[in-house]
């Protein structure tokens, strides 16, 4: 069983619009096992459009074809597919009569064009669209299977959802032999290699299955991938390299699947019933933003200060201007008195800080460009970690910010 | 000429990633006039790299390939393309060195799986990455040019702007017979189809070019498209077009291009030699964190507030306890005490500040989700503006952060 993804327009291959209609429909077919194995974009023209509807018929068991089902000239899925199947059109009266009341709805008179919009293929299987004119299109050549979509997300997504994926599920999954599961780890603050390291032999925990290491700038995602006979054969073997990963490496863990740094903090925070404030100079305010994304922060962030200046961390955050002239702004010193103080200022549990040379300009041989300090400070200690990233200003903010929250989740649950 | 962009990765293909560099090398491609005619997603798989890698070959002039460059096992474009072009690997010491200068300035060792990434095929023109360990390749059979980068973002941006841009031009651009163009201009604060009404006409402002509004959380951007027998000719008619578009609309357009509102807002301060404190609640610190993304903004920028609670708006921001009583956190008042209150303590030329419902929860009728209030305060005047969005966390964070540097910029210059 194998899929294909066919985007029609021009608008995505010129990049005015980014192609999320793939990423959803990857997304749904891989969670039911169709995994899409090819996704492609064209422009509305017909040679294409048939070569891929050749290529569809040659090698792929379902295209999903979403676009050019609107009523403009530029539209031509459906007349290609008429062509490629040697199809007619015929009115569908149910679309004509949605198609006149969302006009009628929105009180504006029908353009004659729309009517072809009630126009489907004779062989088709009429697909309801009740947000939108385009209805969608199923057709079928032997075992192969065609479904055209109109390229609006929240039209598609709605098909998709409530009348594709049962039908697929239908067609395709009921006499599947085999089920395919993943699970994704999250894991910050050590690199791809590093945690390939860590893990010794990777071949010999995976085995048949997959595992791909997916860095970004936040950290390296792990996601194990297994075919299996069965739902709880594909379950187990998912647990059993899952445990042998964390057995490795599980300190680096923050989360799993689409779990995000800061509201796991956040949770940590809340169940201790803890209290949290950020003292930001080089993040600028990254920081605070990232915990306060999360609904609910209220109650475990009490605030933060942004001393950009030197005078304003001697004024808000008692930071010595001593400490300032011997060891200066971008030291571990200043960042354990940034902490020190934000967490008196706001009254809270922890004080967490950052202060490093952000960049491109401001470096030193002594203190290059991505040189940062966070600092941590609680009823029981006060420390600052130094770090070394890139030359990236946005990206030497996130890193840190990120850092911060790795270092508050490393301290709540006593990791080293 | 016609192009072809090729993603590798599974991780685009089930949908876990959305395939913005596709997007991004749409965008190049057509403003140099090298059109994408197919953008091709396929996983890590030997047979289907060399079939793209064949009808390439078969059909087009230029083949961008990104990603599976990467050091780990399931990396596999560099040996299928040396399979292709039936090269073989050398090593580049030039890009050793860079390897290994990246981790050392990252003080962690090297993993020996690394020094992979300094191999390149014989017969390529290396590509410079400066943001990270896999160089660029650029190979070339016949007239047909093959290029494969890194599929990490900003490595591939770099890549592609630094060098890529420059080489293609002089490849396949200076033999063209004709010129296109395009210019790009912004706007923040006002709706795609009010801008479209208070521009009138639109078809007489741009006779047979082309303009397309591109509407976006931070605002709309209008592109402008002109194809023309030269280049003077495209920019005669660029200008005319963009001076009857800023004719109309003129005060809601703050840059051009790659521009972004907290660089320009940075410049107008630099200029004037005005400096700005922030004083947040709902942005949580978004608001000086994309202030701070600009490079050099200590020069303006002196620090910020973060006040979560209606205590730290009392203790750091003078606000009075009973203006919270009367009226609450969020309301008009508070935003402008909360504005006066950091330009007194940062003692800045401007305050600003935020104050609203970020949602999703937390609302009333009263002061339903999206409620923001953003205060104003310099030394002639104080004012707080009240804006209804919508109901997402993020995007309410993300306008009033917008909406705040738009209030800054206009009033900086005298705009209505």
């Amino acid at each position: 069983m194998n899929s294909k993804i066919l985007t029609v327009g021009d608008e995505i291959l010129i990049g005015q619009i980014v192609n999320t209609n793939a990423a959803f429909l990857g997304d749904v077919l891989f969670s039911i096992g169709l995994p899409v194995e090819k996704s492609v974009t064209i422009g509305d023209d017909e040679k294409m459009l048939l070569d891929e509807f050749q290529d569809s018929i040659n090698n792929y068991d379902l295209t999903i074809i979403t676009g050019g089902l609107g009523p403009t000239h530029d539209d031509i899925t459906k007349p290609v597919l008429i062509k490629f199947f040697n199809d007619k059109l015929i009115l569908d009266d149910k679309v004509l009569k949605h198609v006149t009341e969302i006009f009628s709805t929105r009180g504006v008179p029908m353009p004659a064009t729309n009517v072809g919009q009630a126009m489907v293929p004779a062989k088709a299987k009429v697909i309801w669209n009740k947000n939108g004119t385009a209805p969608g299109i199923w057709m079928e050549q032997g075992n192969k299977v065609f479904i055209a979509l109109p390229g609006v997300p929240y039209e598609m997504k709605a098909m998709i959802n409530d009348t594709i994926v049962p039908m697929l599920k239908e067609k395709f999954i009921k006499n599947l032999d085999y089920v395919l599961k993943q699970k994704t780890l999250l894991t910050t603050g050590v690199g791809e290699s590093v945690l390939n390291e860590m893990m010794g032999d990777v071949q010999s925990i995976i085995k048949d299955d997959k595992l791909a290491f997916l860095p970004s700038i936040e950290g390296v995602r792990l996601r194990i991938n297994v075919k299996a006979e069965n739902e709880e054969e594909a379950s187990r073997r998912i647990s059993e390299i899952e445990n042998q990963i964390r057995e490795k490496i599980g300190e680096h863990i923050f989360g799993e699947g689409e779990e995000i740094l800061e509201e796991i903090v956040g949770k940590i925070l809340t169940e201790k019933k803890l209290t949290v404030a950020t003292a930001e100079s080089c993040t600028g305010g990254l920081l605070s933003s990232r915990i306060t994304d999360v609904s609910g922060s209220s109650e475990y962030f009490k605030g933060g200060m942004v001393t950009y200046s030197n005078k304003s961390k001697v004024k808000f955050l008692d930071v010595k201007k001593k400490t300032l002239t011997k060891y200066g702004a971008v030291s571990e010193k200043t960042a354990k008195q940034m902490a020190e103080g934000v967490r008196k200022h706001f009254k809270t549990d922890i004080g967490i800080s950052t202060t490093g040379i952000a960049g491109p300009t401001g470096g030193s041989d002594e203190k290059p460009v991505g040189l940062v300090y966070i600092g941590y400070s609680d009823k029981n200690k006060t420390f600052a970690k130094k770090f070394l990233f890139g030359n990236f200003r946005e990206r030497n903010k996130k890193r840190a910010a990120q850092m911060a929250l790795e270092i508050i989740r490393k301290e709540l649950l006593n990791l080293k």
